[in-house]
């Protein structure tokens, strides 16, 4: 099964594409789609639908994993950032891609399997899980933990040991709120 | 010149069609576009995109009009009328349609020939301008307006007379605040 996960915002769209064969995970591709900051809307949103098409055209996933968003502290933005996640979804949905939402605090417990990590502490277990030999621009490191945590299916597991299978079987596990290895 | 208004809307998108020739208005269609408030987010995004796809290929308007929406009192609206918005300017840039946007206020202005008119109005007005026979839902009323205003060109004089050009013509005014025929 071939999974893209979504990272959307208006400014600048994560997407990461791995395979998942049994229980191995592995990288396909990852990067970011922009939109410049002088367009108009229209325009900018015409990118990200565009970008999105492309992507799928391109690495032809079976399906897509998208950041749930939530209100923003600021109302402008929140109403910015639905116009692009609703510009991603249709390039997705457009494809005839089934689209799974899943919330930050899900992708965080999946990856790092610890709901209140970093940005940083993200990109690094991205990095490890799929055998990275760099580390992943955040953006593009939200995206791929999106399909991780597509891959990784049901959360229950997770939810109950606090851990991500994929670093339990790694030998990780966590202590007062830190991964150790 | 061939307009389409839309309305943006995730349970239901208003949208209207009209042609521009001289300063005489021509109604060509309208009606909405309704997702099923039970199916998922993404598959109600994917009815709006089709609709208003299927709208622009079946109409073939010269540019598009979509309203300028402003932040909810409930932020969790806003973000869901960002997404279809979203879809809906999708469904527009994807056919090389120019998009422009005017605010509710804007519309009123050019379609009542005052700010604060209520929906009623709208419709009444939009019924009156483009002769049509029956009175048009508010959703569809509300997307002819948008197509009346980008129609009208720059809001500049309606702005500094207080009242439409199309009305200006028809002999009507405003006096305190209300149309008068």
């Amino acid at each position: 099964m071939r999974i893209l996960g979504i990272d959307p915002g208006l400014r600048t769209t994560g997407f990461g594409v791995l395979e998942k064969h049994g229980n191995k995970l592995t990288y396909i591709a990852s990067g970011t789609i922009k939109s410049d900051g002088d367009s108009g809307l229209p325009a900018r949103l015409k990118t990200l639908f565009d970008g999105i098409s492309e992507v799928t055209r391109t690495y032809a996933p079976d399906c897509a994993a998208i950041e749930k968003v939530f209100v923003n502290v600021n109302p402008q933005s929140t109403l910015l950032l639905g116009q692009a996640r609703g510009a991603a979804i249709c390039g997705l949905v457009t494809h005839g891609l089934p689209v799974f939402e899943y919330t930050a605090l899900q992708l965080k417990v999946a990856v790092v399997g610890y709901g209140r990590a970093n940005k940083e502490q993200v990109q690094e277990m991205v990095m490890r899980l799929l055998s990275l030999t760099g580390r992943p621009s955040s953006d593009a490191a939200d995206a791929l933990g999106m399909a991780i945590c597509h891959a990784n299916g049901s959360n229950t597991l997770t939810a109950l040991t606090g851990l991500a299978p994929d670093l339990a079987r790694k030998g990780m596990r966590v202590r007062r709120g830190r991964l150790i290895g």
